[in-house]
């Protein structure tokens, strides 16, 4: 089975911006969506494991120490490889190195969706997700290290911003706007 | 004379997204913009020095050697202390550290200006500058040098994001709304 896919489109952004909400959007309107954490639970379930949060971890951490920073992005590729579908939504890009990698083999369109500090952490502690931080230090804490990946790197380069500051519906016509403009919709 | 600087407004974008523009529009309604290359122009003049490019880039180098890589935004800090508006634009801002120390002194709200990497490569080639990019890889390798000064960071956790990529008109529109949201129109 060779791969027919032509684009991806790559979403980043900080925890809490809407970058599931957006691949959401994406999934409603019948896109495919990969989500960097789905490739980790395929692998698992290659490996006869259950998809616990414990299991999901060690494995993202072996594959990133066994092939380097970008393993999952190199993992997703290779998944892409085998599908049919002409665009493919990317969800959870971490740095400019994974997008140069799925550059490197597919033409990629990278989507930023932007909150303020504030609203993502309003949003977060909303979530309550027992990995969520539970005070602002916590929170900002979360913000730098992840940043050190180089992920504000990628949202600065993004070639589309979506500021999520309003309602679900004002997003929704952000999308909308977006899929004029990424051609696909 | 003791300052009387209530709020600040520090504006930061990649080079090309529309940061002088943004100050453009609030000078235009009355606001006191502080550019962070006039703090060096004004070391210029106290020095009795013609502010040329290379008298200007010398002088931003020794305090940087001399003082660390905030030492611009130190600078600009003093001389808000003698000023007497009480919401002052900072344009200018190119990393986080920056911005800590304006936070330092002042209640400051973080403004991103965001465009696309074609479209900012664009609009450099049209302003033409001496100093501008002559092709895209020029241009990829200032992006990623400025973001080495951690820049991304900055955009990354900005309270607000402007994304200009449609007419001046639009971006006033957005400007508009930013001063509403900011309550100090």
């Amino acid at each position: 089975m060779s791969g027919s896919v032509k684009k991806l489109i790559l979403i980043t952004g900080m925890s809490g911006s809407g970058k599931t909400t957006l691949a959401e959007l994406f999934r409603e309107d019948g896109f495919s969506v990969l989500t960097m954490g789905d490739v980790i639970r395929g692998l698992a379930s290659e490996r006869g494991l259950e998809p616990t949060p414990e299991v999901l971890g060690s494995i993202a951490k072996g594959i990133r120490e066994e092939h380097g920073d970008t393993a999952v992005a190199v993992k997703c590729v290779e998944r892409l490889g085998g599908m049919e579908e002409a665009v493919v939504v990317i969800d959870g890009i971490r740095s400019l190195a994974e997008v140069d990698v799925f550059r490197g083999s597919f033409k990629g369109v990278l989507v930023a969706v932007h909150a303020s500090p504030e609203m993502r952490y309003e949003r977060l502690r909303e979530r309550g997700r027992s990995d969520d931080p539970q005070d602002f230090g916590t929170f900002r804490e979360r913000d730098l290290r992840e940043l050190g990946f180089s992920l504000g790197w990628a949202i600065a380069l993004a070639d589309h911003m979506l500021v999520n500051e309003g309602t679900l519906e004002g997003f929704r016509g952000l999308y909308k706007g977006l899929l004029e403009r990424l051609e696909v919709g």
